[in-house]
């Protein structure tokens, strides 16, 4: 029985093959065809998205004889061996199979699960080294090189239990650690073995992997590499279009912590983009502002190539984004001049711990943070884009507010902290444990990551209500406020205690 | 000058309903015909929603002509009278009229105003029949029937008096009932008595109804059926499209207490179906993976007749929908096995209650719910649909996570509901009166009503900072810490009372 | 260099300009034309979004030619100037020049910045003259002209500051206030004086405007107007389509305050928008109901010309808005008849605050707020759209509800409020320093300011559990036993201070 449906699978996919074979024109590569032969029966969905894909449609060859501002790969010249087939399963899956420890014989081809920015950069080498350069390409390390957050994810994650009297934390499991804090920033994907599992056509052998499956942003790869470009270009469509809308980026960037597309989607910007995207040219390169597009999304003001109608280039293509970015505007625990590396891990504030602002919200020093000068270069950058739409007294009134903003919730943040600190001097809480795992440390916690940060966003997309009633303004003042109370009931019961 | 209108309204009537019949090659019932002489100008908007609809342009007969995986209607036979002519109103609305306590006389037809699942059997015999095995059906009876969800609709709608001293709960109003729970659980539509209204045409006598308008997925209908088709297909365009989108069932599943569209939006599937959705095609059946779709929506894994492009079946259409969920992830207070029959008020736990869980997590016995078999053959029906477009590896990565989730958001609510069963020994709170009125009752109440479902959901879906920081692990745990705290304030704020 | 740059652009937008003049066929003015000739390198993605606009593409004297039901402009007669060329920069921004402040000459004409509602009456004047009767015109005048707004705005925006054992409240800035509450209310844009500036084109005098940017509702401009069409018309494609769209209410109405967009998302409506809004006819004037629309959105019941497909009017286009609400459901605290005058600064409640309610529920006097007829009036106005698809019962089934509703919340306000009132009393809170400063007084302020109102809107739009868990019945029971617990907290710790 079950050898009779994996004939018919076989015959299935062998007549699948031949008729691809042949609308295909030769263009696909003999390795990817018998990839197909079988995939198309075994994982039906994800070969059929591959073909709605440019990768499945056009090959490097003919990509390259695009203009400069038109190309859509950066690497000066793809070897032979790749230029002249469209980009299919063993394209990418085989490339530099020495250097994947996740590589294993697969029909007698060496294959490998994982598909790294490593990869990627063998066409696309000037996104892969900017990339490097992006805060996102790291998450993944910061967060586990840093004791600060390491107490972070254990207040969160650690299984909590009561003993009648007391809350003890347990060790963090890797799978919950997986799944939340590392779904964005990356799990470690890690070769452990080898398992022989049945298929559709007999027993065969895969490497089992452990963080899988991961698309986190600063994955470690089996490679050494970090990142993974199927964050916002998902596989196996790899679409430009869908990485240029904002749902993309509200994968990880929506939460209390980082609402960036919540607020957008109420700015006057977001409100263009989900009424009137429809009529804007998401595929275009380069990207004509005002004619293919009028509603900046995420990827218009901080990743795409953007020109006028005349060609004239307005800002280029970075896969780096922080490029344009003069603040960190997330709070660790205040605003902050951008870090001057991607690698935070070596930050270290005026008291030895690596934050980039101390509790009383100096920064850390000039080598960990970038000085005025790239924070102008950076805010120019960015204003320019701004300038395509709007007026030089419209972006100055809006930087002015932003800046303004900084201040304002960096006070908020430092008068929930000074509270906290009496707290802790009062030993009503206890940092030394942990920073992050009794209540009243979480509600100061709340003021820096989710209203001052909500409301520092808020200003910079102009996104209303997230400044003020929906995690804004009216919370920080609120937190404050009842962080007081707290830390008073928190006396008078210690003190009250049998 | 009102007869004057009446007397335009009727020329214009006979006029569009001409018009009307010469369009539709007398496809049109004749009955159907006179009700949209009048409705076509008394209730425009409905008739030329329903114009738009596949009712209105198909006959049965027509529709059964499809094959078998395409055909949009499964009862093996369709009444003779009803076979050829287009689905209108007088096809529905006056359908096994003698079981309808809402039937009257309009116009010499028995016309009935609530249309029911054992309606719409006529010609979706399969799909009426398997939903009524759907937990849904039973939405409505579930609660009404169950003395502890009935503990918590008083404590969330019934209304609050303070005398100055004490908080009293009065006795909840029918109005309120039925526009908070039982808006999506489903009212009882039952008839009242008769009305003389004045219309357009003159006085007419029509029935009175209580719990109407009302569209919930376990209503009680006044044939003595539960559920409304038009939950999810809604009156009267009842398009397959609409309902394939996870729009239709955000409108019940977005809440704090069962988060899933919120989480789907963040998700990669999610995030494809808003960005590159507009390329699918939402109105083909059967359904082809990768090609029709890319971005599976709630339907696509939960209800859709799916294949692949050689047309082999990948799952078939249910709308039972539970056939694929080994747990049910809704916690009461635990998650735990899917109970084994939709009516669970016959559940009871270990100590007699109607709940699944007993308060220390013991799931109840095994008749009440499926067991491992039942759960794995689930688990399989539900993973050939994640195979379609991934591999095996990454399938079992992903269900790994989720029952390691299970156990420790089951954990988290066992700490909690430790912590409050403290507080109820020691007389803080009183769950004799309710389980769920005070205020610490409720925040216990939301650390698995809110909290672990959230988690859940979010390891369901990869929904990532849903199962961290929104509604989170970071609450789960924080509330565990507030509860205590808040506990220890009783405590010492009872001993301190004058 | 920066000569060079400027060089070019100068001959690039010669260039522009010519193609441009050709290919409009001479509808564009003479004084436009020069605008576009440096704009369209300046502000390209200004200018382009301009020319997908319905302005740069009819004339007025083209638009007046439709029928009365088609023409999307109001006045009798549009000045002969302005009648036979397209509606492009200079039409607008040099309008009523002499009576705007921020007029200035650039390149030889009295340009202003600011365009106002003084300014679109030109053409659309009953939409402005309407629009002076709607609340939101006032939207800021009656913020900045109550002691008691101003109260909210002080506790929400100011700075806090702790000195080790009190916390207190400094001066709120005007950028905080621009960004927050008057971003949607509107700011006051003022000239401040004048300021030259480095361009493409050399040295350049624009004035200096205060509160900008700035599109809030009821925004004061420099010519002395209220308000901003840009609101919900934004610049430059002033499109019906996107103002037609729910996206563009939800900018100001999602937060938590007046959830407005949020709700009508998990609505039937809103599902039929999201889900099959694409089929939908956005930009037809008159709008067809069934047909055009088959799903409305908030412009179809609130603000938009309804018609059947015969013709008939179901409701005129309206900018008051509130011409078809007999309640106002956001609660000051209470839910009350609609005020008489957008003007609410001159409310007085029977205490002779500036409030619709007294503090027990009262509504202020009949001057005040409408009367039952004017109510009635109201509600039949409404009623009327309800009825284009649903039947006379189904629409007295839902307000019947709505009705009940306004009652019930304003219950458990009036309870919240009683606990309030006693802790005021009891001097555990100080409500002459401020009634929203202190955590206790936020809690209450949140009962009637989100949960209340929240509770109101799902029920006025059928949005389920926006009126049970997501801030609805959940917590509006929550937040009585929570406060009263608080309260009692804040006694004992008060007594217990050292």
């Amino acid at each position: 029985m079950k050898y009779h449906v994996a004939l018919k699978r076989v015959v299935v996919a062998l007549l699948v093959a031949v008729l691809w074979i042949s609308a295909a024109s030769g263009q696909v590569s003999t390795v990817t065809d018998e990839c197909i032969a079988c995939h198309a029966s075994v994982t039906p969905g994800l070969v059929d998205n591959w073909r709605k894909s440019r990768h499945a449609n056009v090959t490097p060859a003919e990509a390259l004889k695009k203009t400069e501002l038109q190309r859509r790969l950066s690497a000066d010249s793809i070897p032979e061996k790749l230029a002249g087939v469209v980009v299919g399963c063993a394209e990418c899956h085989t490339l530099n199979a020495a250097s994947h420890k996740d590589t294993f014989v697969h029909h007698d081809q060496q294959i490998h699960l994982t598909v790294t920015p490593k990869d990627c950069a063998v066409c696309h080498l000037v996104e892969a080294r900017q990339y490097e350069k992006n805060l996102m390409s790291h998450a993944r390390k910061n967060l586990v090189g840093n004791p600060a957050y390491q107490a972070l994810i254990e207040a969160t994650n650690a299984p909590h239990v009561f003993d009648g009297a007391q809350i003890s934390l347990g060790p963090v499991d890797t799978k919950t650690n997986e799944e939340s804090c590392f779904h964005c920033h990356g799990t470690a994907v890690e070769v452990t073995g080898k398992e022989i599992r049945g298929t559709d056509f007999g027993d065969m052998e895969f490497p089992k992997l452990s963080g899988w499956p991961n698309q986190g942003v600063g994955r470690f790869n089996p490679d050494g590499s970090q990142g993974s470009c199927s964050s916002c270009h998902p596989r196996h469509q790899f679409s430009i279009k869908g990485a240029r809308k904002p749902h993309t980026c509200s994968q990880c960037h929506k939460g209390p912590d980082v609402p960036a597309y919540k607020i957008y989607s109420v700015s006057k910007h977001g409100n263009l983009a989900a009424s009137l995207g429809g009529e804007s040219k998401y595929e275009e390169v380069p990207w004509v502002v005002g004619k293919d597009f009028s509603a900046p999304t995420c990827a218009a003001c901080h990743v795409s190539l953007v020109v006028t109608s005349e060609g004239d280039v307005i800002s280029k293509r970075t896969h780096q984004m922080n490029d344009r970015l003069p603040w960190r505007l997330f709070g660790l625990p205040y605003a902050h001049p951008h870090p001057a590396s991607p690698d935070t891990t070596i930050i270290r504030n005026k008291e030895g711990i690596s934050l980039p602002t101390s509790f009383d919200g100096t920064p850390a020093s000039g080598k960990f943070l970038i000085g005025k000068d790239e924070q102008n270069k950076r805010r120019e950058a960015m204003q320019r884009l701004c300038l395509a739409c709007h007026t030089r007294d419209w972006v100055n009134g809006h930087w002015e507010r932003l800046e303004n903003t900084i201040a304002s919730t960096n006070l908020m943040t430092l008068t929930a902290t000074q509270i906290m600190q009496q707290a802790w001097t009062l030993g009503l809480a206890d940092p030394h444990r942990s920073m992050f795992d009794e209540a009243v440390e979480k509600l100061w916690t709340e003021q820096w990551l989710f209203f001052a940060n909500s409301v520092r966003l808020a200003s910079a997309m102009m996104g209303a209500d997230y400044g003020v009633f929906a995690d804004g303004r009216w919370q920080m003042a609120k937190r404050i406020q009842e962080l007081n109370d707290y830390v008073t009931f928190l006396r008078v019961t210690k003190q009250s205690k049998p």
